[in-house]
């Protein structure tokens, strides 16, 4: 069956993909730049190997997938949208520096698969809101994090074109599960449920009625095996968009009343021109037909059986 | 007026983009990774100056701009569609992290200009042909050259937005002019003209009927001059398709014909899979109408007028 | 008087650099790798500026440079002797090219002085100890940190020979102050005295009877400056060893009670051969004769002033 | 018997290692950035693949390894001193990093030895000449090329040390032999005899009475094969001096006049501070004591011998 290397593996996303394969019987290792299990992973201890490396640092990659003799990829490190901003050197080290590494010691060692979480960000700004997204979309990103992404795919595809290289890839919609790092623009879909399934208060400044293109981190890492394992023969692109479902946080609002009435939530609407942006820019539907119709892959979690199941993670510990 | 610095400016457009801003009394620094003057760029000597420095290593870059207070650049330097090819990781050292160097240096120093050439490439593949391409085709390249190409461009967008620097681009289609490097693909529209100039024969090997999207070279380095010195307001983007014209390899011959009567050439049509979709992906006209109106780009070179001037240039000792 | 900036500036060396020049009245800039004020160096809030910063990454040393008009480098960052033999490649981009990026930024952008601290680690094992190291002791490193340290020597001269770039540097022997990292054999040097100083138990690990050469950071930083300061005329060489005095664990634990009659300190003494190989590495005297003829050092701190000073400076709040 | 890799192994001391081993029926892969067999090396066709590679990156390295299998590494590749100090970044890519690469690459893939060239250029300047060099005497290099030499020593044996690399290394003096790169300051030693067994006339301008350290290249190829077998018991240390003989260019003048009475040699000495500097940096024999006990290395060509043997390599085609 081989050995998977979950690349960001203590990640929010990724410690759902690591816990995916472990339920497949699959043997993991963690590559990611802590060295310890944080408290909400607490359940891998004894089940997954952690390798502390830097996706950035070539030595590191070819290290981990010679000792333990790799023979599937899981990639989900990356620096997110706003650090990206902040210095986007750091992040063409840690997003396209990392990618060739990957790829390069994948094609040397022939290594078989290499799965690569990529972003609906990829698709830049889309005015009006909401809008459906196809896969075939034109992608004209407009951050540092899209067009690192965009790039990324590109090389994937390049490395299976000319070398074979078993390159997958999805492009997700906004990922809400537990752990999630907080950030001013991106944490308010997650932090909603993490904090008040924690009994605390929380305040949410995203626009109330603005639906978000929504994905539960269960369906997301769930996606990446399907497509893992879906026969070549039945993929007809390379790079998939996954969705879940459109909400406006005061639908998220209002669902988690149903499981915890006395949730303490307010709304300070934060109605500055980045956050509009923002707000527009994650404001789409995008189509899984391909996804459906290629490897199977349909949203099990949407509005209301994300949250119930969120909350009960949390409560198992599961929350940052 | 300031300083420009052309990177690559020994190269076969390089040279005439240096021999340009020369004309217009500008001053131009050469950086190239060659020291000296190669014989067909005599006529520069005591024009411009020469930096020897390799794009990919930074500290060539960051000292060219600050020894000679360069106030524009003109970027042109690159692995070409083979060499990339044939080893991904050396294209990505100086075709991605040498175009980090350049934005990054020229966003600290605050250099006024950065005018780029990248390159039709970035659209991939286009069947059946010839196709028109538009400049909001979208790009899906499926080369290691045009992925790095569109990369490129998507990241001189991005300092350009998040920075200021004034980030400008072209997209060539094929560009035709003396000294080309010869290679098996890309060779033939200017090695036909270039050798039977010199009183060599030519034997050309692409498909003799499917017409190519044509350029001649200083249609393609005068354009890079009037986009740098259009106003901002006029832009409204920031890479722009520049054409020439379609011809046939026949074409070409036949014209050649006009003007050297004697000239010796055959064909020896390369009916391989390679070849056919070489010649196919390199069937299109470009729409120019975005240059022409933002910046009043149009060819002055069509078929006959090139050849007239190519047949010139080669015996005025500016052939390779 | 210029403009300095301290790279490492919030490492517990660093800061005492920044408070130095400060009393200086001169203009300070600090780069590290954090954003923001640690407690420890409150003090300095509001008098400079903090420059966040990766000294392996190229574009944070030029830009912070340029920014601020730099002209006197003090160069403190390193990983240090135990995180390096952990991850030996991480180490060389951290302190080796780290240092080449310091050395060509100042040599382009003619910074007047680079001023580094190096460490007696460069002389690797000595046995048997104590024993005296001379300027001119051959040095055979014998760790990752020392064998980097003394290449960065050799560098720092080599941009002196070669472009005149005013390198000057020292050799520290195991500097003493609050706010050291916590590490298994570099920390009992100081946490003796921090702990204690916070009225907290403290438990020393290393050979009770085995002199280490010790240096008080506010020697060590004034070396600096001193070093800084010399006039090129009276340096007889590039880097000068820099000592404090030599003394026992129990030594400085009875000076400790002097001070805080009712300390709690035990001995624990780790018989293993690491300590043993570490205690017999560092139990040195240096001899500071050429730094005293050369830039006047001379040590004002020994073992009593130390602990004197040492607890007061925790008891500002400086410790860690 | 395992796999060589011969990195530099068309240089001029690279060519003569990889035909030792072929001599003793040992499989060998070239690596080097050319990739055909220069008229020089023609007589390895068909018995050595040549892999194109290029030892700053990290990725050739890699691939190199993998691809055949290799046991063992010998190490020959360098920017040599003139190189270095113009483009001491360059020299530190290819230099340093280089080593970094074949060490990592080394360590993980568990390859069995590396065997490296240094130089006595790690003992820097030594006044008045000529000296002895001994293996213990101190180490001050004072050139770019030196120092990144000095520091790879240092490097192998850390890895070594901490992962039992088996690196082992010699310090050649001037080494002659057929096909070095001309060089105003290194070539007199080769080029003298090189040129008149060609028939050529030459004129030498070091100082016609400075004797120099000098190693004829088989010396030096053999010493690396005996160094590589010696048992790991016998070896008291992992760098060894290898010396030749000492020879002024008068000696060598009327050694070449014995072989060819009508060579052409003239005399035009610089007596410029430079080449004065040149002559007495490498005016030492260094005393081969530990090699000759270790591992049997004595030299076998003498002036006398060596003019004889370079003559004919000449005249086989071996000369540049």
């Amino acid at each position: 069956m081989g050995r998977n290397l979950v690349i960001g593996g203590l990640g929010a996303v990724g410690i759902y993909v690591v816990r995916a394969l472990l339920e497949n019987g699959e043997e993991v290792v963690i590559f990611d730049t802590r060295a310890d299990l944080p408290p909400n992973a607490a359940d891998v201890k004894g089940k997954a190997e952690v390798f502390k490396g830097d996706i950035s640092n070539w030595v590191h990659v070819m290290e981990a997938v010679k000792k333990y003799d790799i023979t599937s990829i899981y990639h989900l490190a990356a620096m997110l949208t706003q650090s990206s901003a902040a210095d986007p050197q750091a992040s063409f080290r840690v997003n396209v520096v990392g990618m060739m590494n990957v790829l390069e010691v994948a094609r040397v060692f022939g290594v078989k698969d290499v799965i690569f979480t990529s972003s609906c960000a990829t698709y830049g700004q889309i005015t009006p809101p909401p809008k459906m997204v196809y896969n075939d979309t034109p992608q004209r990103p407009d951050t540092m994090y899209g067009i690192n992404k965009l790039y990324c795919e590109r090389l994937g595809e390049q490395y299976h074109r000319q070398y074979g290289v078993n390159f997958r890839g999805v492009r997700y919609s906004i990922v809400a599960g537990p752990a999630r790092p907080p950030s001013y623009y991106f944490y308010d879909w997650s932090g909603i449920i993490e904090k008040t399934a924690q009994d605390k208060p929380y305040t949410a400044h995203v626009d109330p009625k603005i639906p978000c293109g929504y994905l539960y981190v269960k369906d997301g890492a769930r996606a990446l095996l399907e497509l893992k394992n879906a026969p070549e023969s039945k993929l007809r692109q390379r790079v998939y968009n996954i969705d879940g479902f459109l909400a406006t946080i005061t639908e998220v609002a209002d669902t988690i009343k149903k499981y915890i009435p006395d949730a303490q939530i307010t709304f300070d609407w934060d109605r500055g021109e980045d956050m509009r942006a923002f707000n527009n820019a994650n404001s789409f539907k995008v189509d899984n037909t391909a996804a459906t119709e290629d490897f199977g892959y349909r949203p099990r979690y949407l509005l209301d059986e994300m949250v119930q199941d969120f909350i009960q993670e949390v409560r198992k510990g599961r929350g940052g």
